[in-house]
């Protein structure tokens, strides 16, 4: 890690259900409030209470009906639909927080940049520089064909144009208004020196942008850039653009590989490979003992549904499970992302077999993440172990029961790694950017991140 | 009028200067705060104490680079530029409100509808229902230059495609998911009844839709709609989709007239027409006395910036006043928007020919709208005679200076209003529709609005 103590995200999603399956029926869990303001902003003063970085919206257009061809599996358990838009929650939980940030998660595929540019300036000055962009270049077919594609470019096509995006949107942030442009003079009338607004002139193979930027430059200019870059062409994105990465290898040895991967990839850029921060998703389970833990982790386990989990991890993957028989053994399923939850899975228990319905039951509740059982001290040693000894910044934390996995980590798990000296008492500054690398007055993209170049 | 009081909307944009130019510079003004939330909730608050249905938020993308064929004076006077997304504004402004609705501008013509219908869906999700969609198809050819158009689409065809846009909303809002789809039964493990969401299997010249729509139905599914038709194609848009009408005719008889033309072309698509309602724009200088609100009038007038002015109206009509002679008489510039605001002025003043000059120091307090100015009881006067006698349902209140003309209505006006049983004491609903149309339980679009059909 490059951090000097263990930096918190909340992973969640304007949606009932998101990484996990079946547990908005768990008593007491508020998921269907997602479409309330107020349960937004409960969440948001519980993360700052926390110390948390930020909350990190995940979000997804189209629908997931890869799993038997059709949308009814995924519809009936809510699996990320139906959703909202992630970015309307912001303005609502900033105003009743002061350092929180805030990531939202965008597709360079669905977007036009000249128009996001726009919304993200728009937040990051709302926020006071709390905003971080998500990139994603989508997945799901049926995405493209609701918004007008027909079919979904292919991988590489997908990169291509998201290299494009955010060169437009660099130029567009950072060099488009100079930052003395505005000069708000009563005396002579003259509010921005035109002078110091320029044109960008981007001419490119998806997009041509003469400008200039429509909005003044905000806080942080750029907003903090997150991605979970994992093929070889999604990393080589990612040691371009990215300054917090989503990482989704879940052994021990496959995370640091990962990370001195991208961290070479980074230096090889010309980039510090320390201005990359690295974040797996955890799904923590934690009681007051660890036998209170381990009767939540059954009743939670009780209600995940093994179909929807098929029907998520169908989509994440594009392969339809309802195709499979239940009973097969996974080994002979050839994908990265189903291999990752054996993985994780195998690790407590290597000599066993898993089939494709033992790898739904597991990954219903951490998805492709490990989900980490105990009592806070026990939760706060494998977080420890995580940051110190495999190098990981922080974690994305997933709910699964909401709100209550992120009050009971605020309130039990917080409270020992802050007895650790591992979790943040204060915040660094106002800035997520400044939080996040520990440096009050860091409000910019670094000197060398090829943006400012 | 169809309304048994008046309705006030404020009129205002995410940023600097919207339809007046200069008075930016006017001491104590605050338009240099627009980049603040804190800003729009004191914004929200004060017209939520002063009874008005909502705020509506122009929006522009692109810049004003039509006068003189550059943009030095647009961005020197901060003519619409810098600004920001306003959607972005409406979940921090409802968060400190119960009733106060929120109008967004969005363009049809460069976004795609099964992306913004769940923009607004989130939104109206958000604000429970009290979200308009103020409906445009946008002017400026700098924004089609910018958003991968090459040039703008003609007039007409941007009706076409805002026609069609329209109905794939409307299929999305209104037919894909029935009322009680969403069942949430905790036994049973199903949220959603599949069977109750539908695709919506759009095909049309410019769209190609599946569905279905992926968020939930909101409190009122399809937000209000507003618009601003003035040509006749913009006319019969109007007349199939709005529900309440900007009017930019500035004359009593010019009103009178579009009142009674737009109820016809409802009347004649089978709605019932009281169900369009009539807004025009005026600009309030209220004072204590008449003299004092004629001394503020000195003053706002003093800061009108003519060439800034020019550069709007530029931009409005796409003709380049800079190309003409200042003291040439505006009685020979054949166009609508124009010769809207020589109307409004001569109407105090038939004998004089005003020139190029004239005209844009008067449009540069009230843009091409009214600027009613006088004690309490004046401007009450004048704001009963147009609801009384003319015809119309209420106003957008346009801003001359931030907070001060808002303030100063609310404090004054609106006070004045209230005693003479012309504006209301208290809400009749919690969504923008209950209270506009002054029914409670009316939340939904009409039976006979064509999105129901």
């Amino acid at each position: 890690m490059s951090s000097d103590y263990i930096h918190l995200n909340l992973f969640t999603m304007n949606s009932v259900e998101h990484v996990t399956t079946g547990n908005w029926r768990t008593p007491g869990d508020q998921s269907d409030r997602y479409t309330d303001a107020d349960y937004w902003q409960e969440v948001a003063r519980t993360a700052e209470r926390g110390g948390f970085d930020g909350v990190f919206f995940a979000d997804v257009r189209g629908i997931y009906d890869v799993y038997g061809g059709d949308r009814e599996t995924a519809i009936e358990n809510a699996i990320q639909t139906p959703s909202n838009d992630p970015a309307y929650l912001v303005p609502a939980m900033a105003s009743v927080t002061d350092n929180l940030g805030f990531a939202v998660t965008k597709s360079t595929s669905y977007n036009h940049p000249y128009q996001l540019a726009r919304e993200l300036s728009t937040l990051d000055h709302l926020t006071d520089g709390r905003v971080a962009f998500n990139i994603v270049t989508s997945y799901l077919e049926s995405a493209a064909r609701n918004l007008g594609l027909g079919e979904r470019m292919d991988h590489d096509d997908r990169y291509d144009r998201a290299d494009e995006f955010m060169d437009v949107c660099y130029a567009l942030w950072e060099d488009s208004w100079d930052d003395d442009a505005v000069v708000r003079d009563r005396e002579s009338g003259v509010y921005t020196d035109p002078e110091k607004v320029r044109a960008i002139d981007f001419e490119g193979e998806f997009f041509d942008v003469p400008g200039p930027h429509g909005a003044e430059p905000s806080t942080q200019r750029t907003p903090v850039l997150y991605q979970a870059g994992s093929s070889d062409r999604g990393r080589e994105f990612a040691a371009d653009n990215a300054e917090a990465v989503f990482v989704s290898q879940l052994t021990e040895e496959g995370v640091r590989d990962y990370v001195e991967d991208m961290r070479d990839r980074a230096a090889a850029k010309g980039r510090d490979p320390d201005d990359l921060l690295f974040f797996p998703g955890i799904a923590p389970v934690v009681g007051e003992t660890e036998e209170i833990a381990r009767q939540k982790y059954e009743t939670y386990a009780e209600n995940v549904d093994t179909e929807a989990t098929l029907a998520l991890l169908s989509g994440f993957i594009d392969l339809d499970f309802s195709e499979l028989d239940p009973d097969q053994k996974v080994e002979h399923i050839e994908t990265d992302a189903i291999q990752g939850a054996i993985n994780a899975f195998t690790k407590n228990d290597p000599d066993r077999d898993w089939t494709v319905e033992e790898v739904a039951e597991f990954a219903g509740l951490g998805s492709t993440s490990p989900v980490v059982v105990g009592s806070p001290e026990q939760v706060a040693d494998e977080l420890q172990h995580w940051y110190e000894d495999v190098g990981v910044d922080g974690f994305n934390i997933k709910e699964i029961v909401r709100q209550g996995t992120l009050r009971d980590f605020v309130d039990m798990v917080v409270p020992e790694l802050r007895e650790r000296g591992l979790v943040r008492e204060g915040y660094e500054g106002e800035t997520l950017r400044e939080n996040l690398f520990e440096e009050e007055g860091r409000t910019r993209l670094a000197d060398d991140h090829p943006a400012r170049n």
